[in-house]
């Protein structure tokens, strides 16, 4: 089944303990499509300036992810600028250039709109919202958000939650949203509020799924070197309804699966800069970083002692 | 089988966000022998002054703690007095008062030299090697050290480790004696010195257990409210060792099982002050937290897709 995105596609400038890339491509949408497309067809809605290498987005194309929904306008397209110290689990924000995405109102071809999957990257709530308007009943709907929304657009993440099936965010968002520091305090909130299920992700910690009345917990997979965090999160939610749009089962083993999916590509992603790392793996990586998170966590209970 | 184990007993005065206990009975090796005593039997070493309330040690002697290594000296018990704010990871220490800690020499009683596990809590590291001079052949020795002698007695942490099987350690204090910030690369610098095993434990965030070709990572289980985290390492270390002594299996799926054991008995020992959770535990109520374990992290990976 195909999974739609809707999100961002811009141009990101980072800085690591490790090196520096200018100009490279990044965005929720393309990190999201360029993790998904390993796993399910992916449809991709977004927008993008005159000035945006469109050839580098070709490999996306390749991989089977639809661009009939990529806009390109006139102006400049949304440029990121950040840089990670020590702390790799924190972006410092240099520079934002929204460009022709401030502008930016989502318009889903015809043919995207009976998307069984639907994944509204982190943009203004509002036009979330109006994405929604436009899809007709998809079997899944998840949305991501983050601090910036919060506090400038809080009623209108409020209005959207009700409508979606399961959301993510980070630990920091989740008690800023909810004021609620405990981490299942914050996601009764939230489940109170409309979503079934809620994911709150911890960084390098890991990812919770929090449904009515079960907790899945996945670690993030140790690795020696993170390379470059930018996309981890749009990578992880990219593997996660990536792999549930692939199986179509939305059974809780089915949901865990998906987390697992998402924890292994968001560790993907953080090995080199951009979707360099996730445009060069193969199936077989893939399922072998499943098989070593099993390997990562596994223990048998005792028989009767 | 039986655990030897040297460490603090103190008298603790914690302040959280929930309330405040003066004068509770704490300390690594109380917390420890608490925790331990619900796996195997437990022989405790240490030292309290003439004001230890010693009545309160009487139900860890009912539980199967040993204290014919529990010296009584003339003068203060060790006291110390914390502070937690809403980061419940780390305290914040008000007041250290050795007291008759200070001049602390272990003295192994003979009937204790020939335990089969034996677990050097956090005391001076020549206290530690000293404990280890006194004892024979071990099946399996650990140690726990912390910040303080980081900082004082490097060179003597760097002697021990050669003598060790493991070590445990929180992140920050990994981080600090191996100047690695990647928790990967620290338990290896570690595990280049001596012990074949190490865990890092990051508070809410879990706990590895690093082999030389293996890592396990179980998380720590997510409760509402953590009340009063005092002890909780040295819960975990009890719950840890105890199972290893339990089964005398040195196994690596038993060396799992243990790391989940020592996960639920910290989990336990933050849910109230002092020892009070730890002390009115049922076998019920441990293997079915350790069930609960077992369902946080259980997912299927699929069969040939």
């Amino acid at each position: 089944m195909t999974v739609l995105v809707v999100g961002s596609v811009a141009l990101d400038s980072v800085e690591t303990p490790f090196g520096k890339a200018e100009n490279v491509i990044g965005g929720s949408g393309t990190f999201f499509s360029a993790s998904a497309s390993h796993l399910s067809p992916v449809q991709l809605v977004g927008v993008v300036g005159d000035d945006y290498p469109m050839d580098q987005l070709e490999p996306l194309r390749k991989r089977g992810v639809d661009m009939a929904g990529l806009e390109q306008a006139k102006g400049e397209s949304f440029r990121w600028r950040g840089r990670y110290r020590h702390d790799l689990n924190s972006a410092e924000t240099l520079e934002t250039r929204l460009g022709v995405f401030s502008h930016f109102s989502p318009k889903i071809p015809p043919q995207f709109r009976d998307a069984p999957f639907v994944f509204l990257a982190n943009i203004d709530p509002r036009l979330q919202l109006d994405v929604l308007r436009q899809v007709q009943r998809p079997r899944l709907v998840a949305c991501d958000t983050m601090n910036f929304w919060i506090e400038s657009r809080r009623p209108d993440i409020v209005e959207l939650i009700k409508h979606v099936d399961l959301i993510t965010l980070n630990d920091g968002e989740a008690r800023q949203l909810t004021d609620c520091s405990n981490l299942l305090k914050a996601a009764r909130w939230i489940m109170e509020r409309g979503p079934r299920m809620v994911i709150i992700k911890k960084g390098e910690h890991g990812a919770f799924l929090f449904k009515e009345k079960s907790i899945f917990f996945a670690p993030a997979y140790p690795l020696e070197d993170v390379f470059d965090p930018t996309g981890a999160g749009d990578s992880f939610a990219g593997g996660f309804m990536g792999y549930l749009a692939r199986s179509g089962d939305l059974s809780d083993a089915s949901f865990r699966r998906a987390v697992v999916y998402g924890s292994a590509m968001g560790s993907f992603a953080v090995e080199k800069f951009s979707v360099q790392r996730l445009l060069e793996l193969t199936p077989t990586d893939i399922t072998s970083r499943v098989a070593d998170f099993r390997k990562l966590v596994a223990f048998e209970e005792e028989q009767a002692t």
